[in-house]
């Protein structure tokens, strides 16, 4: 029960990583994580643990008119 | 430097974990990860480990056109 516990973080982890990663680029995606993070994301614990994130995210959101240096 | 990371880690599981949780009922996002899994997980140990998890987004995708018991 532990290992499968521990195997499902692991695969939240590089879930988490891949899209946040893409969401740096990719406005729809963090548009996408903005938009559902207040409905999914509900445990006090983890909505603060996320907030300055989707500050982050907000930020960037802003700051995509200016130039882009991505490839 | 290590609580940057720890929180950085804790948020990829709660949104690994909200897109996850999205996955199992909306198509689209199984097939985003699908799609987007092989050119972004990369390292060894982490391809290894979500592969499992790609199976089973697979075989969901598959069994599609089944009955769907979701609300």
């Amino acid at each position: 029960m532990a290992k499968k516990n521990s195997l499902e973080t692991g695969q939240k982890v590089i879930i988490g990583g891949m899209f946040l990663s893409l969401a740096k680029t990719n406005t729809g995606i963090a548009k996408f994580i903005l938009e559902n993070a207040s409905t999914h994301i509900t445990r006090p614990a983890d909505v603060k643990r996320i907030e300055p994130l989707l500050e982050e995210l907000r930020q960037a959101m802003v700051s995509d008119t200016g130039e882009d240096n991505s490839v």
